[in-house]
């Protein structure tokens, strides 16, 4: 390796352990924190964020960046050190290109507008958060013009979060997704079909659950030695490196569903984690590709497997032995019905499979709209309710389950909601294409048997790491650009036999 | 504030904060972290550790250094101000004084000293361990004569645990301690009084046992809403800073003295940690005044509250409802005697309260003379067994149940061993002068009301935090400078009863 990149590559080593160390900041603060340390903790992870980023867009990085540019000029594309370097660039003109004063500007305005947003949503009343919201909105577009576009002002934003996608992209796949969605709900909307989720809510003791899932992630292929699971209020994942990789869930004594289906959303994140190659460690590479195709591995996991047939007659009988009372006389068809039950509801974290998307849809459009002024602040919720009588034929009671029940807008995150129906199109593509790679997948996690499964995503997606961006990556797995083709048709599929459509 | 004082409190507050990360990462490997994490861990701690050192020891902080004591230059000498910066000249002094090529060469000999010691342990071997001994005690010289010293070469070192101590000071303290634990010891040896701490060693269920040392914990004052109880291999409490204190114990389900010793112990350390006053958050003010003053808190609320007859009238009641068939028919008064127990043993960590300072005697004569050249280190063992023999009238059976039984001098620790006897002086020391400040302290105890107690230490100790050397704070809290009398008396009436002596 040349001088250049290997003091470059040292440098970012040093960057991406303190990151690591931040991630471990955020991670305690969410599981075992005490309350009374979060004033401290707020000013340690201050300390630490305006250390990490003054190296990341110091001279000295830059200096050692073009350096490690000229070093990799003549090589092959597709080598690591390209790949790497490649990757560096964006981040550091991602970090470079706006001014402190905006950066500094949006932080203060993001503490006092997710207070403003949560008092708000308490007495369900928008026009409390529409001043906070339209300053929010203002500071996006700045933010956005300093990250530059070419197209649309949109782009900007959601390159953060699905480096090369562009809003006509999204756009479009939406526009094949939506009128597919909608009729699939509403012919669910008028079956007579024998479904519904009453088997999940019993009691279920916690302890029995804690011990249950745990099993389950590792049953996967979670590696235990190299992660673990605790409890949070609300489930993340938590990758410091690929070799500590923590998972969190959440129990309900009285619904099963909650910590079985997080726990297994948690742990396809974890397994990608935990996926990336050992050379990427401490470099650029060591990461995953985007939000999308993260949420791509989750909702695998947590829905093309676990909400299976298959995977529902695997682990039916595990669930009956750990709860003999609430289970008795159930069976595996019924659990399969019961995590399957579709109803079309107000709030998007609760929604099912077939219903998730739209809720993605009305914020896309939305935010798009909000962004070029083709919609004003003041005007939202009458948009937001009149998409969701368009979508869902349901009208939301208040403010509080409709315009106001998400975090992200009050904390400038615009652009971000698209990558969680990425997630969910690239996970149907992704499951397309393992069919035809793996013919007996099926009966393979009939048997609980799911090494050849994770294995082609490690070959496919985790140990690609950040070489490539989500384009190129989903290409280069399916053959096919992304696509909501097989997403829609294992819709149909499952919910026509399912709902007897 | 003056510009220069100002400027030169942020500096000092940011390298409080990131310490503060990284005592995160050291509670973290010591409670959740995952094993196969462990390399990753130490990149997170070396970078960051080596970014705290260059930031203390940096020009930049050396000119805020230099311009807060000119600011403050003519201000009353006891103003916090004063102090700080007092406390900060010593910090910055310490870490500069030692040329980095020699840290850094004790770090690496520190690396490889630390696992041969493991090895040789493991094989009882002090052959084994002998050169990297020797060369350990040979960096050790050299650093104690970059720090410097005016009349014994160990005072340089001592300085670091204990500062303003000198080894003059050890020695005439342990002169007067050494003949009355001897005489102590041996007459205990003689007494056929009945004590024996059987009742401890039955089975005592891991749960209850969790959720009632909590309550001890917080029943002394522990507020739960700034700190929280974890387990370790090896108990320890971390403080990061006032409203983020941890403490750790294990649990033995077969040894309750266990579980119950090591958390009123780290709840000893925990309250000082949680006791400084808020105004000192961020500044050099805000840490405990030494290892010594650290230790007296951890051992107060252990021994002289702890293992008195007064606690354990009050804890009785409350351990056999918890237990209730291993305590079945058994009493306070014997419990008193069990937790009481005395029996010369060769393990330090496993000492009484009569026999325990012996074992740090030995350990301090010893490096003494290893430091100054007067014993070698091949004669150590021989040295070692024979001072067992002189000072507990026993021969280890091996080297690993002897000189090699702890890890400090592989690590280069030398110097630190007396803070543990320091503790315990103090420890004697103030609970005379609480006994006069507060004549019903036993009274309040046998009820199980620690308030006044704890507020006494609170105003002469915690909320002085680092204003005053070991040496002042102990004057001011009891009026007289360290002295070995009160402890002496307190173990000679103590145990004077309970062995009918």
């Amino acid at each position: 390796m040349s001088d250049a990149l290997d003091q470059f590559t040292r440098r970012m080593a040093q960057i991406k352990r303190l990151s690591e160390v931040a991630g471990l900041l955020g991670w305690d603060q969410q599981t075992y924190m005490p309350p009374g340390a979060a004033v401290g903790r707020g000013e340690q992870s201050a300390v630490l964020y305006r250390l990490i980023h003054d190296m990341l867009v110091g001279p000295e990085t830059e200096a050692l960046l073009s350096g490690a540019e000229r070093a990799t000029a003549g090589e092959d594309p597709e080598s690591d050190a390209v790949r790497m370097v490649a990757a560096a660039r964006r981040d550091f003109d991602r970090e470079t290109k706006v001014p402190s004063d905006l950066v500094a500007e949006m932080s203060r305005h993001r503490a006092i507008s997710h207070s403003v947003w949560v008092q708000a949503r308490k007495a369900s009343d928008f026009t409390a958060f529409a001043p906070a919201l339209e300053k929010m909105m203002e500071l996006t577009r700045r933010r956005a013009e300093c990250l530059g576009y070419t197209e649309h002002i949109y782009d900007a934003l959601l390159d953060v979060y699905e480096p090369g996608m562009k809003q006509a992209d999204v756009a479009r796949t939406f526009a094949e997704l939506r009128p597919a969605l909608v009729e699939l709900t509403h012919a669910i909307g008028e079956s007579s079909a024998p479904v519904d989720a009453a088997l999940l809510h019993r009691t279920y003791p916690v302890d029995v659950q804690r011990t249950l899932t745990l099993s389950l992630a590792a049953e996967f292929g979670f590696d235990l030695r190299r992660g673990r699971q605790d409890e949070a209020a609300h489930p993340f994942c938590s990758g410091f490196n690929r070799d500590d990789v923590r998972i969190t869930t959440r129990f309900d004594p009285d619904y099963l569903g909650q910590a079985l289906y997080a726990t297994l959303h948690e742990t396809g994140h974890g397994l990608y984690e935990q996926g990336y190659p050992p050379q990427y460690d401490g470099t650029p590479l060591g990461a995953g590709c985007s939000l999308g195709i993260h949420e791509s591995q989750s909702r695998l996991w947590e829905n093309l497997v676990g909400r299976s047939r298959a995977y529902c007659e695997h682990v039916f009988p595990k669930l009956q032995a750990a709860f003999p009372e609430p289970l008795a006389g159930e069976s595996a068809e019924r659990l399969y019905r019961a995590v399957n039950a579709v109803r079309p509801s107000f709030i998007r974290v609760e929604a099912d499979e077939v219903t998730y998307n739209l809720h993605i849809m009305l914020r896309f459009e939305l935010e798009c709209a909000l962004l070029t002024g083709e919609l004003a602040v003041k005007d939202l919720p009458d948009a937001w309710n009149a998409k969701m009588e368009a979508y869902f034929g349901l009208t939301p009671p208040s403010d509080a389950e409709g315009v106001l029940q998400d975090v992200h807008w009050s904390e400038g995150l615009v652009g971000y909601f698209p990558t969680y129906s990425i997630g969910n199109l690239v996970s149907g593509q992704l499951w397309n294409a393992i069919r035809k790679a793996v013919p007996d997948i099926e009966e393979q996690v009939r048997r609980g048997a799911f090494a050849e499964l994770l294995e082609w995503l490690r070959a496919n997606i985790h140990r690609q790491g950040r070489r490539y961006l989500p384009g190129e990556l989903v290409q280069r797995a399916t053959g096919e650009p992304l696509t909501s083709r097989y997403y829609v048709e294992y819709l149909r599929t499952k919910f026509g036999e399912i709902y007897a459509l």
